[in-house]
């Protein structure tokens, strides 16, 4: 349980300055229809779920393309988060748009329109001052682009990222050449399964490991997320909600709360990966409370730290 | 977490002269096929799986009905199990027999036939010896039978129950009526939220609270289980098993786990139901390595708390 791989960081070894991490993703405006309701246009993509997510624990480099049109408000925004934005280019042109609406079930998705816009040619370009982080994470896009940034770092200590099922089934060559540069991989159960080509995700997650990275964590919703490396095995709970609004960027959201405390505490230990990922399930259970970042706009540390305990009550015997 | 509910049993107010509980279920020749394998007319039934399961842990007194044609070897294997069979009824006629088949997924039973044969006028009869009993558990037959089982009985300490769709859709007024007497129900998420005609299992499982009973156990196959009540929630996880080769009895092997930890430790507080809830998933999940019951016949207690130590590991953070 106590196993540390060698991405163990010592104090001495520390490249940066402080507590920080690169996040690489989208920025977007997204209108999403619930049972519930709805709403258009509203703060949206993965680094932005990611980066307000980690902004509890870290301080957040973000390198994303937005257009002439996103609105100066959600410039603010993310500034008062404390979120580094000098990796964030505007650039002439639409800010990338998504549409999804969700069924009564409220498990997945459906995609009315992906408009990429600026995104559609995005180079991703990362600031001198960005170069040296420790703490990379490659949120959900391009694996091209994401195998792109890794080659403009300077050795980050951990590398972890993103996908989706899109880059699975039309760029899986290229994602897998990726995975031999990532030690965290992050997918949700039917993205392993397909990945993996395999049914069992025991023997889905072995696979996936087969490709490079030394831990896989899968995601899998309101049943909770999974750990596995070659060593161990974690089984994290999901944490009980009558009300779930709006999924969007739960996991944008989980992947956020969990390179956010890890690169916190920075020792790439087991026991701190696992409470990095009841970190990441407290801050993704907020998320869903409400419409597009609303619920962690208003979220504090002692919010936090309460749902953290509760955590520990619902899972120990 | 320590909260104990009024069903504390102290020692001095031991009706039963030690560890032991009373089942009332099914005793079945079943037929299985997998994709791995099939078996014909091998031991099976409810009952069976549950006796098999809590003999482990605690003296089972067994009430059920075979026909003239069951085999004395499955009697000598009840017996061998020191499982008390004096209300094991032999009747004229033939043993119930269930086929059912699985497909790739392994996760749900097709029934294929179900023939009650002396099941279909089983009048459960409880001998005189059993009527003291404090631990009763009403495996999955007819709700008004699992009733009847309950005048028989001399109050005893804690009743548990479970049931299946086919009672839920077909006598729900019966079962509803059953539920007032019950402390506990065991049952999968699916039949709960045809139960409480309700999606949101913790809504769900809170209407299911107001029939009755004092806590609900939902199974969620591979991926844990949960235990509601109206002052906490449990989640517990699922084992990671890279062969599943057949889950006939996985339900009441867990069910048997469970309650057979529970009337070994006698009182039933927060955190021993949770480690009966432990118990429970481990023998479940040693039962789906085999077909019938093939796996418990050569279980010992050292593989039992070696995986019980192994679901310690795998959750705690």
């Amino acid at each position: 349980m106590h196993h540390v791989f060698h991405l163990l960081l010592y104090e001495g070894n520390r490249k940066g300055t402080g507590m920080s991490l690169l996040v690489v993703g989208s920025v977007a405006l997204d209108s999403v229809t619930t049972p519930f309701g709805k709403v258009e246009e509203v703060l949206g993509g993965s680094a932005t779920y990611f980066s307000c997510s980690a902004s509890f624990f870290t301080k957040v480099k973000l390198v994303a393309v937005v257009g002439a049109d996103f609105p100066s408000r959600h410039i603010r925004f993310l500034k008062d988060k404390n979120i580094d934005i000098r990796g964030l280019q505007v650039r002439n042109g639409k800010t990338f748009r998504w549409k999804g609406c969700y069924e009564y079930d409220l498990n997945e998705a459906k995609t009315v329109y992906t408009h990429l816009n600026v995104f559609s040619n995005f180079k991703p370009h990362i600031p001198d001052e960005y170069k040296n982080e420790d703490f990379v994470f490659l949120a959900n896009i391009d694996p091209t682009l994401q195998e792109d940034v890794l080659m403009q770092v300077n050795k980050p200590a951990l590398v972890a990222c993103d996908s989706m099922n899109f880059w699975i089934e039309n760029k899986k060559r290229e994602l897998i050449r990726l995975l031999k540069k990532v030690d965290i991989f992050i997918l949700n159960d039917a993205e392993a399964r397909e990945l993996a080509e395999e049914p069992n995700l025991l023997k889905g997650a072995r696979r996936i490991l087969s490709f490079g990275p030394k831990m896989v964590i899968i995601k899998k919703g309101e049943h909770g997320a999974l750990l596995f490396s070659n060593h161990s095995f974690f089984s994290a709970p999901a944490y009980p909600l009558e009300s779930i609004y709006d999924p969007t960027g739960a996991g944008d959201t989980f992947a956020g709360g969990f390179m956010g405390y890890l690169s916190k505490v920075r020792k790439i230990t087991e026991p701190n990966v696992r409470k990095a990922i009841i970190y990441g399930s407290v801050l993704a259970s907020y998320n869903v409370e409400d419409f597009s970042l609303n619920r962690l706009r208003r979220l504090t540390m002692n919010d936090i730290d309460r749902r953290y305990k509760e955590f520990k009550k619902l899972t120990c015997f």
